[in-house]
């Protein structure tokens, strides 16, 4: 048996999230479905991370276990051939037999794109989220910061996981507004705030909750982030943020 | 009456290039449509550029001639409204009625990425010219360094054209290899090439073309590019180049 790492990006606008599901076209499925295909076998993918409906990947990770002798990169290209081009392997290695997607991870880094007010580029309107009120940054910096570090995140986690342990390290956060962003080399001008977090683990929603709060927050629209933060209910934060602006950068081994 | 200018950007893979057709989505169809539905009369619309099908912008610019008192900034909101996502109004205001966006430009610069053989990432999977052979960069900058100046670039030039003139200005042409594309703050790795030239004026298909013929030259299929241009002939260069790897970034005035 051999165990395949694969380095994925995917534009999440197409799929119905990363887990595998009967009735809808999802990144896991499509994934699986062109392995097997490939080896001949049912084979099943584990992900670094469970991406939502809409969701975007830079920087995914997932493992599969194989007979197959084809090296990783023939796995690469003969998987990219069956794929739709919204998906593709940019990555294939072999890794040990113990290391595991998800546990193996010991740190992510999400990001997320608000676009504040501004016409939207073709180039960027799927990767967005247009929030058209006025948003104090330095607010939204400022409660940002005090996400940093080891807290109970109950108050971000969707309310219908049954999740045991919601407390998560959050190694770095930052609410960035940037008034260009450079594509192709060129740039396209907007006024775009760029919410980066990396930690240990995350909770489902987690991210789209905490840019949702924060857009809140921005807005003078939500109470105090420690308050929130304390009362350990998902009542008591803001809107879940729209997939669409979320990508899954990095995952760490 | 008044005179109004358009900074426009449009994704161009759905639409059969700019320039109103009978029976084909246009970019100048689209939006003279919306215009016209805004003033309630037929609206005319003159585009600095007749980009391809497939091409993109980043900064196209039209104009328009009406009798609206609608301001501008108004205009750009209700032509967004009324246009799909993939074209949007990015700037409006004022100009003189003496204002020609093609004859008072005095300078447009266009660019086109060619991608050599890597994983297309979904991210740019629809801005690029993927190309899979091997190419010799210092030749294709080499070659492309020759075209600098005022040339006849008829060899360059669509056949099917019956244009008088083909003497061009290149102000500026480079060739540059690239490991990286920033793309949402974030880099997307791939043996980028991108060709951005500068001149008074383009000839249909020139970026196309002149594309193309650097590809040739770069896999050694194309022979000296200053006896292509002494030539005068179309048969003489390289092929063209997928319209969906060139961008029109700027228009200067």
């Amino acid at each position: 048996m051999k165990h395949i790492l694969l380095l994925l990006q995917y534009d999440g606008a197409n799929y119905s999230g990363w887990q595998r599901q009967p009735n809808a076209v999802t990144i896991q499925g499509s994934i699986e479905e062109a392995l097997s295909k490939i080896t001949g076998r049912a084979t099943v993918l584990t992900g670094a991370g469970r991406t939502d409906a809409g969701v975007h990947a830079l920087g995914q990770a997932a493992s599969f276990f194989t007979e197959s002798q084809l090296l990783p990169d023939v796995f690469l290209r003969a998987v990219n051939a069956l794929l739709p081009h919204d998906i593709r392997v940019v990555g294939a290695d072999y890794v040990a037999d113990d290391f595991h997607c998800r546990f193996s991870a010991w740190r992510k880094r999400y990001f997320y794109v608000v676009l504040n007010d501004s016409p939207v580029s073709p180039f960027v309107c799927r990767y967005v989220w247009n929030v058209k009120y006025a948003l104090n940054i330095e607010a939204m910096k400022q409660s940002a910061a005090a996400l940093a570090g080891r807290h109970d995140f109950k108050s971000f986690c969707a309310a219908d996981t049954d999740v045991q342990n919601t407390v998560r390290e959050v190694f770095h956060i930052e609410v960035e507004p940037m008034r260009t962003l450079p594509f192709m080399g060129a740039e396209i001008k907007g006024n775009f705030i760029k919410i980066t977090i990396e930690a240990d683990g995350f909770l489902r929603h987690m991210v789209r909750n905490i840019a949702g709060t924060l857009v809140d927050i921005g807005r003078g629209k939500a109470g105090d982030i420690r308050e929130i933060l304390k009362a350990a209910d998902r009542k008591m934060a803001g809107v879940t943020a729209p997939g669409r602006g979320l990508f899954l950068e990095k995952v760490y081994y």
